[in-house]
């Protein structure tokens, strides 16, 4: 069954739909915008996904029968059902006319910059929300660990995740955004097929434990993939796995083979794949490298780095694929301006609520990223298209008003590109495939300061609010708290 | 797109797939197990889910033209490609032929008992076991932890985390999995499209934005929705909020109609609810209720109860819908014995590996689950379908050979039932349901002591190898190891 259809969605965004309609007010235009308020992982920097899943969506976009009548046998709590016919047959002839503005996939963002922008009647910017933040929420975070994992790496990470991802398309694009973030291939068929991904792999546990004995599963491995040979040698016992690889890689080179490596996925990884490299240097096998595996995350990646270990590439799954460690992007969507049927005006909206961080932005947004003559990246400022940017160019941090940064002289681009106008969508064929995406985040990378790219405490990227913007923001708030100034 | 299908797998179970078959082993049959080693959340049980999603993997489990042009194209990373034409021609007349058997979902589970048992052509149990992993991780993972938010609710709980889930599928089958786990309703319109799930929602902030003030917005929704009204009070004050919503609710009471309750989702939501339940009460609103969400989970809500809030019921997301706290299952799936070709007799395997946790068992397994005779559950057995138990009915602790219980004399069940017979599902129209699920798992967890039902350091369930199949894993270990007894 396809997901990407408009009953993946909230009920109360459906709700709020009929609602809209009552009211009269599905002409009343609106725009949200998508971001997120904190660093995934404590680091500096995200790497944007899910563009396009969000395109397909997008394309998908229409209420079957099927829908309808579903949608008109769910019960109202009170009695009666919850859906009215008449708002039921409006929606059998719903059409999107949004026009949605995003990142590519691949582009570096940062928190309070909206990565998705989503202007058009009140009803279809809702009736997306949910699922829109769903694809962009995942596929961020994946891209982001993967990037982490890489930098980490310094050398191919092959994503193995499937098995324990939080579902079937949770680890199909979780694959996806993993290659989108630096990976050099997935072991999952699915996704390389649907995407174009390198794929890898060779055997388990299994394989071994289906043959008398461990060398003559090796043998029989080796015969069967003689280009394609790497052997789990940890199913009994890692020395003894060794010494059966070392023997089998002596016979391929007898027959002009290469055995390609050895895989361990248990135990002391570092301890253990330097004692093989020694085993297998010593028996002249300097070419056959060693991959490791087992709960792999950056951490450890670094520290078994760290000690020395020499090794040609890793296989990452769990931790990778669900995000162990912050397993959801906290990205929002929010209303930050409406315009009313037959006025040209937009209207501010803000939501202040209890929590300051919760505050948003009001206006019709995109965000200026700034370089250094050097070609780093010096600052993003986010702006009101509806509006001038400050002469001074200067920036201020949302959460802090007297943190300001002037980007004024510099180069400057903007983010946001078009994704859909008039509900139809226009993203670029190069703005779809996974690996353009993967060449423009490792570009993106190249423009950050090392500062920036570290595991742990990274230095703070400045983003901030074009200085007339933050001012109105501030002016909009008092005003609903009651305050003059 | 339907994402259950073959290649929904890790490359390397068809990499082996092609090398059983070039060893002429497509003929030996194989038995694995699918256990989880560790109890998810530091809990002390399970709830079993993801059965129905893997009775529909097996059901559409055929390779299209398209896959197999997929497969033969995957290039070897020696040159060449990694499939033979040979290979994909058998797969293209390739059916499944095994026999799964499986607990039924919603059942209570524990660590180191098999969940789901393959039977069949070593080949068929292998390309089975990435996607089925996928299943049953991911939904047991979720239903658990459903199980244990609703278990500190006592309340109904809403699952609203589809924004935040990993991917729609992931969202889908975290719905599902939560409602069997004991969650009331669902926000997910597909998934309670998809699984006849009780579906739930009022409305957003964004409604109350859209209009010119709260009260405007109150009001609009209550005339919308006069029989399924709950009011969002904190999208500015909440006390300004709760005001407001006090004077839509005494208008409502005026035309007959019943403002069910407010709903609040930021701040300190337990001092905001008892807050707002006097000044309900104050304004003779008694009957209207008291929703809370924000970033809850057991811990959470079991401390605002603790407090004296007074809730209605609970809005569950982020933390439900991925299992923030531990994102993932470690299921296995492991061999455990195979049958070569034109042989009547179960070969016995295990891997023993580099860590004693990970030491697998022998045999063709199922598990009794001991009565005591109030109802509740005394312990239970795995034991090898094809030996007879040990006379004591005695279990040993598979991680420690000197913890042993005596079962006898008390009444038994066994736990796994037929899936799949010969490559077709028959499993029975009920235990495809997800509300008959949770119906067991209501059934189930009541036959659990309540220290077991703890959050926190609960009481561990004992659960044992039969003393015979202790001592054949004993053994074989030996042998493995060199060791003689």
């Amino acid at each position: 069954m396809n997901l990407n259809q408009p009953l993946l969605t909230d009920l109360y965004q459906l709700t709020m739909a009929q609602g809209y309609w009552e009211c009269g007010k599905i002409d009343t235009e609106a725009c949200f915008h998508m971001y997120f308020r904190d660093y995934p992982f404590k680091g500096g920097y995200a790497v944007a996904c899910g563009m396009s899943q969000l395109a397909e969506l997008v394309d998908g976009f229409t209420f079957s029968e099927d829908d309808l009548a579903y949608l008109g046998s769910i019960p109202a709590p009170g009695g009666g059902k919850l859906f009215k016919p008449e708002f039921l047959d409006y929606l059998r002839n719903f059409k999107l006319s949004v026009d949605i503005d995003a990142v590519v996939e691949g582009e570096i963002v940062f928190p309070y910059e909206p990565l998705v922008r989503v202007k058009g009647p009140i009803m279809d910017c809702q009736l997306l929300e949910t699922a829109l933040l769903n694809c962009v929420n995942f596929e961020t975070l994946i891209a982001t660990k993967a990037a982490r994992v890489c930098l980490a790496a310094e050398a191919p990470v092959a994503e193995f995740g499937l098995r324990r991802a939080q579902g079937a398309a949770g680890g199909v694009w979780a694959s996806r955004a993993s290659v989108v973030g630096g990976c050099s291939s997935t072991s999952n068929v699915l996704a390389g097929k649907m995407f174009n991904l390198p794929v890898s792999g060779t055997h388990a546990h299994s394989w071994v434990m289906s043959f008398p004995d461990e060398l003559t599963a090796f043998r029989a491995y080796a015969e069967a993939f003689p280009t394609n040979c790497v052997l789990l040698v940890d199913t009994y016992d890692v020395v003894q796995g060794v010494k059966n690889a070392i023997t089998v890689g002596l016979e391929m080179r007898q027959r002009g083979q290469k055995l390609t490596g050895i895989r361990i996925d248990s135990g002391d990884l570092s301890w253990l794949a330097k004692m093989a490299r020694a085993m297998l240097d010593e028996a002249g096998l300097t070419d056959c490298g060693i991959v490791l595996s087992n709960d792999l995350d950056e951490y450890t990646i670094h520290s078994i780095r760290e000690e020395g270990a020499q090794v040609m590439s890793w296989g990452v799954g769990t931790k990778l694929a669900t995000a162990y460690e912050q397993p959801s992007l906290g990205g929002v969507y929010k209303l930050s301006a409406t315009k009313p049927a037959g006025s040209e005006e937009w209207i501010d909206h803000v939501k202040i609520s209890e929590s300051s961080a919760k505050l948003t932005t009001p206006g019709v947004l995109n965000v200026r990223r700034y370089y250094f003559e050097d070609g780093h990246i010096a600052g993003d400022m986010v702006f009101d298209t509806n509006a001038s940017v400050n002469e001074g160019e200067i920036i201020i941090d949302p959460m802090d008003g007297l943190r300001r940064k002037n980007l004024s002289g510099k180069q400057y681009r903007e983010l946001l590109v078009p994704l859909a106008r008039n509900g139809k969508t226009v993203l670029a064929d190069e703005h779809r495939d996974a690996m353009a995406a993967r060449q423009r985040a490792q570009e993106g990378l190249a423009t950050l300061d090392e500062s920036q790219k570290r595991t742990l405490n990274p230095h703070t990227y400045p983003v901030g609010l074009d200085k007339d913007l933050f001012e109105r923001r501030r002016d909009l708030v008092a005003r609903l708290r009651g305050i003059s100034r």
